[in-house]
């Protein structure tokens, strides 16, 4: 098990899990607690939000971000996804970021290391201008400190055209693979190359718009926590 | 609109959207020829398959992977989504990938450049072990040409112990935004900078196993297709 994970389920700090969000699947790489939870929603740059749309489930992709404990996503006011939401019904948001390919001796026991974090719920739309406006600052500084000054500032028109929807994180859970193969000592000496393949995201030189004409900094770059 | 999936479009090749599939909100963005959906789930490690669990929707990250046109993923025998998916339960598999931030003069036009692909059906799953062995070979293939030969081979036990499962790819879409910032000519004075930070997913150096000590090459580094 990941000593994270490890070290944070034993910290004493709230627990969301529930019968439903229990682990099921190696149950060894689950924890329940928001310190772990939180750190896996925060390093994702970005989520799946499952919903039933006309009797379907659908998986949506989009950004998210969190406050304390509440999470938060947004996108036009006419999104299929955004109406679905805001009519209360509910979602599963799911954050992931793979960190290696775990290479063994056996198709069996090859994985991968990933963190993820599934939250359940019902959202809430922000109606109201003023704190849309200030969440939507909380979603950019999250990725570009001190950027939301700078910017031309939203319009009424522009807050109502935008739909933004919180839930509160109430029940949850995240998973951490990290480390190397498990192979059974018969299958250690078999001839193939094994161990950990690490996966990085990263962000490259910033490319100006073919319309810049203004002289300004662009902005530092963000640093994605990556695995060790 | 991506000039990608604009020239796919038009190529006459066979296409799969329907009603539930359309790309309602910026439908320029939308693509439903294969060559296109097949690029975006080819270029993706992973996805977020949304299905219906105990009446609520559930979105699972896993690895999916593409042969013809026919859609794979796999886990334990054990797993609660795999025991709903090959129930006959309906899902949706998306598989996304993001590729830079697009910074506007405004909060409003900032954006994000990413590929998608959302893919609806009911798996089914594959009972026989040859086929099943060949599924997780075309899997290992995708990401490490060469390996699976060198590999321990599967046991019947192990194969029993996994589920694969498979679905067409007869209803499905893809969206992709590529290129700047969309500032109208009024904001483009505005005194910030405006581009495009560009985002990677990279492997990097290989790293043996804690237990490894035969004298095997390491596997090439799989080359994602990043965006341009």
């Amino acid at each position: 098990m990941n000593k994270k994970a490890g070290r944070s389920a034993q910290s004493g700090r709230r627990k969301v899990g529930g019968s439903f969000t229990k682990v099921r699947r190696l149950p060894k790489r689950g924890a329940y607690d928001l310190e772990t939870i939180y750190s896996v929603l925060d390093a994702a740059l970005y989520c799946h939000v499952a919903h039933v749309i006309e009797k379907r489930p659908v998986a949506t992709p989009t950004l998210h971000w969190r406050h304390g404990n509440q999470l938060y996503w947004h996108g036009s006011a006419a999104s299929r996804m955004l109406k679905a939401n805001s009519a209360g019904g509910a979602v599963c948001l799911t954050a992931t970021l793979v960190d290696g390919f775990v290479l063994a001796r056996s198709g069996f026991n090859h994985s991968m290391n990933y963190r993820s974090a599934m939250c359940f719920g019902q959202p809430k739309e922000i109606t109201d201008n003023t704190a849309k406006s200030v969440a939507l600052e909380h979603f950019l500084e999250r990725w570009f400190p001190g950027r939301w000054a700078t910017l031309r500032p939203p319009t009424r028109k522009e807050l109502a055209a935008t739909r933004v929807l919180t839930m509160p994180i109430d029940e949850a859970s995240a998973k951490i693979r990290t480390g190397g193969p498990h192979d059974p000592e018969k299958d250690v000496d078999w001839p193939v190359w094994a161990g950990v393949i690490p996966l990085h995201l990263e962000a490259r030189a910033a490319v100006p718009a073919d319309d810049y004409r203004v002289a300004a900094t662009p902005p530092a770059l963000p640093a994605f926590r990556n695995s060790r």
